[in-house]
């Protein structure tokens, strides 16, 4: 996509959830066909604003007028579909703007999908519609429906006839996930207010539609069904705006493994970059991220049923032992909180409960059937007591038997209750269908899987918070291109940014060996260009006194001599010891200037562990990132003492402004980066950068 | 439990499977009473073998003639249930034992689960019964069930009527979870023989059951829920005859976490070990281990629709692109193969299909719809190609329209595929029920969700294969009473035994010190019963010569004055450098010896990367646990060259052997193990070992 010269116009909220009138260019009144179909959905749903199929047949089609041009129908339209051949598309595109169409859906494929060329196209339809501040959306995709007006008018009629209308809005870049979340969501009771596919993203995209929803008051819960995120700037902004405002928003990626890769660049031509990144840097703005479509409807829906939940302090509480037992292993493993009820609950509980010990889990025993009043008492207690966030009640399957007898005052618990209840009932075709049905039509928040309660629960109690990025950025910075021939320069660049570097001094061929810092030092041989120098023989470490650096400086002249290597001379570096990090930034086609951080030396490809952060990076958020990591413990003193931590976050926090400000930075390698003790600082001891503007170091030429 | 004199009778399979009577002890003809429900379960099913209620009440129970004894019975019954108060159950045991009882089904609760009376209690009834030829199942448990003579004899009512029989055996320790898996199962259209709820396991246990069920030709796959192995031995090798014969075992172990342990307490008296020993004990015999009832169930599904699959190659198929990206995630996340489609298959593909490039995931695009014989070409050329073991065909949701054009080509490609298919089509409630329902009365392996259809292929493809132990065991041994004293003696002791220690020898106070093995050596203080020597400053590391020995056995010295420590030497160990392990070999209650491996030093806490296995182990089984370990690729030489793996695994294998044979050891911690480069060796340099029988280290007397 290149850059538009016309100003974005605003995309207004009202045209597309309440449309009052939809226009269908290329309508067929055959609703088999693809281009029947739109037609055919609005008539089925009863859609209630005015609809204007565009055909250049004349005559009704299905009963309603048609016109032949755009240009024909007497108003303004807020909707148009497009539904044509490829090569139709821009001629219909430039009537519509002219038409002054507020938003037009372009359906047809073969665009960006197919190449360069039909992306070039995309972006002529772009420029079009914004000069007549029009709104795309599309190509490629199914449209978008809203249950306001009944204004179902995608291209698929595989969705339900029957809405529920609610607080949740879908967007996805996949028409047919769009399809499959709306459908079902409204099968599983999930009010649905809009569902946008958005194709390849000629214009409108997430972005644009987050940050309009920001603006309904209506939407609490924005769900996500993403491929690539194509403006992470708006993106974030957008997410920003719409936290802000109360939604909570979810959100799939897809694209995770090299297969799903393949996928999508097939699909819609997005590239999907590394998910590690993506999860990291979406999270970071407070987006539930999740991994599979369950997960995503579970979230909206547990949401849609209890609102926020307090704490994840988890009650887990069952007629049955074998489901106490089974639900907690669920609980704990997914990482919420099974505290045992303390001494005065228990005593509270003891004297209400006929039977067993009160613990957590809590069994009740079948003796709860049939005693209606048992259940309230025990539920009294737990709400006096304060001590949980949310009770999980689960129920074997069930037949009507036994739920005619328990069902009603289990309803009338949850009802009732201030501390959020969930039940999960497990279901089984031809047996549970009484107590089931019962669930659905009471407002209990109900799963019939106990696994998918307790996701949907992790989900909605472990919300992330929003990461607050530094905004103090430097003045523009350019990489000094001599920091990019040797390791000596990039640390002596880095030290000026104020970035601690390992203290080093560079010895002259011929010239006398010292180590000013002190010993122990290591000396390596400089080789502009040469990676793996310690395969040559050109690093010797642990050199603890003169005569073994004077040892040292000559074996790695002899070496380089003997590889036929232009030696320019030595690095003599004071050793550092303490715990060893790598950082190092990319500049991301999507996220821009991204800084990782990760163990070191041998630690880093045993345990791949490392975090992502955007640039430029607070000092907070550098410390949270540091907590995430898995060698956090070892900086925190768990063998020996605690490390400076403090030296640790003002350095890369201080790396990430400097390459938040430096825009032809392409990469930093900071590798490693040592940890001494509390007090004694942290250093990096090695350094490569790369430029987007200049060639990297020479290439290496042999003596 | 404690153990009995009398032999264990038999498992008689045909009076489980297909009992001719049944006798319910304590009968009610009221079917909301829990002793009413076994006789109206048997009614309500339909069971084709003699009822006998026996009760003290005269005349006719539901018009069935009752019995006032089990004695009064004119024949030998197959199964007899007893439904009354716990402190009745000894006198009608004794009653059933002398009337010839088969088998005895104690319903009550008030045994082990309630302490030790309650658990010697059982002792008594199982004995009781063994004298008799009687096998009791329970206490605390609701019966057992087959679909073989609608022989349903729970004493729940929340059964389904409608049965389905099949190959799938249920085995539960919970009842409730029994009743769970069976209606499920059901639900699921899974096929199940015979449902066995455990209880206590006063008797029958989860080994006779899979041991009676190896010799039932109609059983095919064997489901277990467990709290608990109680005789680990015996379960190990009913599951190895039931694997010979050619019977999957799948299992969930309930208490893997501590709030689930705390259930499993109070739920039926069962202790839970550490979840980690179990996946890893149980996991090597073949039994492939889950972790929801989901897994569980869906991998008796797949099993019964598909066999056996080859391989893991998987290619997925789909008319959606969206579809194409999600489920190429979730295979790829599974740990499947997604092998890309080879460019002589592609190129064959390309010439059926009219659009787009055949990939994997494979994208048909909406022309599949309507077009019967182009998805039996796409398949004809997947079969041919034989690049794939499976083809998942993932539907989007689709209402009857779409369906009836696109369903009878899929369904008709799948019956007649030789690659095996599975189909995963999301349900919507309202939508999707005419393609639920075409597809649930084919005999295709469908799913409504990608995810359970990807977890359950995972559970099929990748089945554990047993892990075959070594038989080799010593001669009786004992722990040398000297090695529970100190490191020293400990090693001498392993050494005699064929384990490499490290070289070391022991200076006695007052002699001149040397390093026998060369230098650099380890100097530490000898102290019996002295745990952290290095921080009273004890042990001196990397001391490089004569000087610095003499000072390190000098400062040694001075610091046991200073905190008054009784010094009876010092050790001069050589130093070893190479991959750091932890070995450790613990004499677990349920599983007895077993040995533990893991990553030592600094990543021993940072990994949690450690496996378990029983002893003796062979020298080929310790090498694949080693395999399983993250720091295996320390050991394969990622940063060095390769160490000496050979002589770990014999070490390894030796101290199994030497474990299973020593009845008395209690705990052998070999920490750490420092294996060198290749050919080097592995040494034991420190160890410390425990016994049953002795005290360990004398206490510490300061001087």
């Amino acid at each position: 996509m290149t850059a538009s010269t016309t100003p974005r116009p605003a995309l207004v909220l009202q045209s597309l959830l309440a449309p009052q009138s939809i226009a269908i260019i290329g309508a067929s009144a055959d609703p088999g066909r693809h281009n029947g179909r739109p037609l055919a959905n609005l008539l089925r749903t009863g859609y209630a604003g005015r609809i204007y199929p565009i055909t250049p047949r004349e005559g009704d089609i299905r009963g309603i007028p048609s016109y032949r041009k755009i240009a024909d129908v007497p108003e303004r339209v807020d909707l148009a579909y497009l539904l044509v051949r490829a090569d139709l598309v821009p001629g219909l595109v430039e009537e519509c703007a002219q038409a002054g169409v507020r938003n037009l859906v372009v359906n047809s494929s073969g665009f960006a999908e197919e190449g360069e060329a039909g992306a070039a196209a995309q972006d002529r339809l772009r420029e079009l519609a914004w000069q007549h501040d029009m709104r795309i959306i599309g190509p490629n995709c199914i449209g978008l429906l809203s249950t306001v007006e009944n204004a179902i008018s995608v291209t698929t009629l595989n969705i339900t006839i029957e809405h529920t209308p609610g607080d949740v809005a879908i967007i996805s870049q996949s028409g047919g996930m769009a399809t499959n979340l709306f459908n079902r969501a409204q099968g599983d009771g999930i009010g649905v207010r809009a569902m946008v596919s958005l194709g390849n993203e000629a214009d409108v995209d997430v972005a644009d539609v987050v940050d309009a929803l920001a603006d309904d008051p209506e939407t609490r819960t924005i769900l996500l069904y993403i491929e690539q995120l194509r403006d992470v700037p708006r993106f974030r902004s957008a997410v920003r705006r719409a936290r802000a405002a109360g939604k909570a928003i979810a959100g799939i990626k897809i694209g995770r493994t090299a297969a799903g890769v393949r996928s999508a660049q097939s699909h819609t031509g997005a590239m999907a970059g590394s998910y590690a990144v993506f999860r990291d840097l979406v999270g970071a703005m407070g987006v539930t991220l999740v991994e599979s479509l369950d997960e995503l409807l579970d979230f909206a829906y547990l949401r849609q049923q209890l609102g926020e939940v307090a704490g994840d302090r988890v009650l887990v509480v069952s007629p049955s032992g074998g489901e106490c037992g089974y639900v907690a292993d669920l609980v704990e493993t997914a990482g919420l909180q099974m505290p045992e009820i303390s001494a005065k609950l228990a005593e509270r509980l003891g004297k209400v409960m006929r039977f067993g010990t009160p613990s957590n889990p809590l069994d009740l025993t079948g003796q709860v059937i049939g005693d209606d009043t048992l259940l309230g008492s025990v539920f009294g207690e737990i709400e006096r007591s304060a001590e949980f966030d949310v009770v999980v009640v689960a129920l074997p399957t069930w037949g009507e038997f036994d739920s005619a007898r328990l069902m009603p005052a289990v309803i009338a618990a949850c009802r009732t209750s201030k501390v959020p209840m969930i039940v999960t009932a497990w279901s089984s075709r031809g047996l549970t269908e009484y107590r089931d049905d019962l669930l659905r039509e009471s407002p209990v928040a109900s799963f019939e899987n106990a696994g998918r309660a307790v996701a949907a629960l992790r989900a909605l109690a472990h919300r992330p918070r929003a990461i607050v990025y530094s905004s103090k950025v430097d003045a523009q910075l350019t990489v000094d291109p001599s920091a990019l021939v040797d390791e000596v320069a990039a640390k002596s660049w880095l030290a000026e940014l104020g970035i601690s570097v390992s203290e080093e001094s560079v010895l002259a061929p011929g010239q006398a060996p010292r180590a000013a810092a002190g010993f122990p030092v290591v000396v390596k041989g400089i080789v502009p260009g040469l990676a793996h120098k310690s395969e040559y023989g050109l690093v010797k470490v642990g050199v603890k006194d003169q005569p073994e650096l004077e040892r040292a400086v000559s074996e790695i002249a002899d070496a380089a001599r003997e590889h036929k290597l232009p030696l320019e001379g030595q690095l003599i570096a004071k050793a550092y010891s303490g715990v060893e990090l790598i950082a190092g930034v990319v500049d991301d086609q999507s996220f821009g200037k991204i800084l990782m951080i990760g163990a070191g030396g041998v630690l880093a490809e045993l345990l791949d562990d490392k975090v992502f952060l955007a640039c430029p990076a607070s000092a907070d958020s550098v410390r949270s990132a540091l907590s995430k990591l898995r060698i956090s413990r070892l900086l925190e003193g768990y063998r020996g003492g605690a490390k400076d931590v403090a030296a640790l976050v003002r350095m890369l926090a201080r790396v990430s402004e400097v390459a938040a400000a430096c825009s032809d930075l392409a990469e930093l390698d900071l590798n490693p980066i040592i940890v001494g003790e509390e007090g004694e600082g942290a250093f990096v001891v090695d350094a490569l950068v790369r430029s987007h503007s200049i060639d990297s170091a020479p290439a290496l030429t042999r003596v």
